[in-house]
C-alpha cells in the first residue's frame, strides 16, 4: 500500500488508470457524453463497480484540476485496498483468531481514519468497507489514520451483507454496535469475531443487523443520543481486546 | 450554557463585554497601545485571567471581521464555563461518586467536542480543561459535543496540576493514561475519580502526571504509536464504567 495521487483527468488518462488495474472509487461523466472512448471507460467502470456519475459540465470545471477534463475525471484511491484473505493470513501469522472490523457506511473521513488507527491499536486484522455510500481510502483518511494505513489492510466490497454470511462460513461471529442490543461485557466476545459499526447518522442498517450473531449495547448514561462512531469503536474493540485477555 | 456571538470588537464593546461577566477566553491588542481605554482592557483581561496577545495592525486586521477593531479584539467563549462545583453537585444529585475528565492541553476542537459528547456518555460529572495551550469551547466544540456541551459542565482551570492537588483534598483519586503505566485492566478505578487526558502530540505532561495517583496503560498492539485523543478517553472511560457496575 502506498499514497498515490488522487485526481485522474480526461480520456486517455482514465483508460490507462483502468488498464493498470489502478483502483478507481468513482467516475465523473459529462452528462450526455456517448462517444467511444467514454464508453470504453464507462463500460470498464462498470466491469470493476466503479461508482459513475452523470454531472453537467459546470460541476466538472469545478470538480476537474488541471481544467482540462475532457468530459472525465476519475478519483483513484490514494491507497491500495487489500482482499479478505490478507486478514486470514495476517491472523495466521500472529497466531491470533481472526478479528476483523465492518464499517457500514461511515462517510466522514475523520471517523474512518480514525477507525483504522483504532483497529490497529486493538490488533485487529484488517477493516472491510463497502464500496457505495461510504469514505473510501482519500488522503484524509490516510492522515486521520496516523500510519496505519499502511500496515492494516482496509478492503472493499459490495455487499456487506453478503460477505457477512461468506465470512460465517468460514467460522466468524458477527457482533454489531446498537443501543437495542446486550450490555457488551455481558457477551461473550472472544473467538474469530467481526465487528459490524453503522454510519454516523443512522447506525447499522438492517439488512446487515439481521446478519449479525449478537447486538451488543454500549451502556451509555448521557442526556444525548449516541457516541462518535470512532469513539464507539475504539470502546467495543477494546472489550473485544479485554475479553481476549492478550494483554496480559 | 448557550450560543453566543464569538468575537468582539472595538474598545467599549470590549469593556462591556468584560464589565457584563462574559467569559472571555482572549484578546488581541495593537502593539504599543498604552492608552487609557486599552489599560482598562487590559487591566480587566488580567484579572480575569484573560490570555493577552499584542500583536501587529496588519494581524489585528486580518482577525477582525468587522473592519472596525479600534486596536482591540475579544475571543469570547461560545459558550459559558462551569463551575467544578457545579460537577460535584450533579455527582450528589445523581447519588454517585465524581468522575472527572481532565484535559492536559488539547488543541483539538474536534477532539474536544468528541471527548465532551463521550464524558456525557460515561456518565462523567464534568470535564476540566485548562486555560492556556488548549482550545476552549468554539462553536466547532459545541458542534462536534452533539448538544452534551448543553448537559456536561466544562470547567477552566490556571492550573491543572493545582487543581488536581485541591480535588484529592476532597478526597478523588487520579488517573492518567499513558504508554508507560499499569494495564487499566488491572487497576482499581471505582469511587471518586478523575481522568487525565494529554495532548495529542505530547501526552500528559511530566508535572500533571506526578500527581496522579495511577498511570493506565490501554494495552495498545497496533504498529503505530497512539490512539486518537477522543478515542483513547472513550476507552479508558468506559472502563471506568464497567468497573464501576453502574450499567448492571
Amino acid at each position: 500500500m502506498h499514497s498515490e495521487e488522487l485526481t485522474i483527468e480526461g480520456r486517455n488518462a482514465v483508460i490507462e488508470a483502468f488498464r493498470s488495474g489502478k483502483t478507481i472509487d468513482k467516475i465523473f461523466v459529462l452528462d450526455g457524453c456517448q462517444d467511444g472512448p467514454i464508453r470504453t471507460i464507462t463500460r470498464e467502470a462498470r466491469k470493476q463497480d466503479t461508482i459513475i456519475q452523470y454531472v453537467k459540465k459546470e460541476r466538472l470545471d469545478q470538480i476537474s484540476q488541471t481544467g482540462k477534463h475532457q468530459g472525465v475525471i476519475a478519483h483513484a484511491a490514494a491507497y491500495e485496498y487489500a482482499d479478505i484473505e490478507d486478514m486470514f493470513t495476517l491472523a495466521e501469522k500472529k497466531g491470533e483468531a481472526p478479528f476483523i472490523v465492518l464499517l457500514d457506511n461511515i462517510e466522514d473521513p475523520h471517523n474512518l481514519g480514525a477507525i483504522i488507527r483504532t483497529a490497529n491499536q486493538a490488533g485487529a486484522h484488517g477493516v472491510i468497507i463497502p464500496k457505495r455510500h461510504a469514505v473510501g481510502l482519500t488522503a484524509t483518511v490516510a492522515k486521520t489514520s496516523a500510519g496505519a494505513l499502511n500496515y492494516t489492510p482496509v478492503a472493499k466490497v459490495t455487499n456487506l451483507s453478503h460477505t457477512i454470511e461468506q465470512l460465517k462460513e468460514r467460522g466468524m461471529w458477527f457482533v454489531c454496535a446498537d443501543m437495542d442490543g446486550e450490555v457488551m461485557y455481558n457477551l461473550d466476545l472472544k473467538g474469530p469475531i467481526g465487528v459490524v459499526i453503522g454510519n454516523e447518522g443512522e447506525g447499522v442498517g438492517r439488512l446487515v443487523k439481521e446478519k449479525c450473531d449478537f447486538v451488543a449495547k454500549i451502556p451509555m448514561k448521557g442526556d444525548i443520543d449516541s457516541l462518535n462512531a470512532s469513539v464507539a469503536m475504539g470502546i467495543l474493540s477494546f472489550e473485544i481486546v479485554r475479553q481476549r485477555g492478550e494483554w496480559k
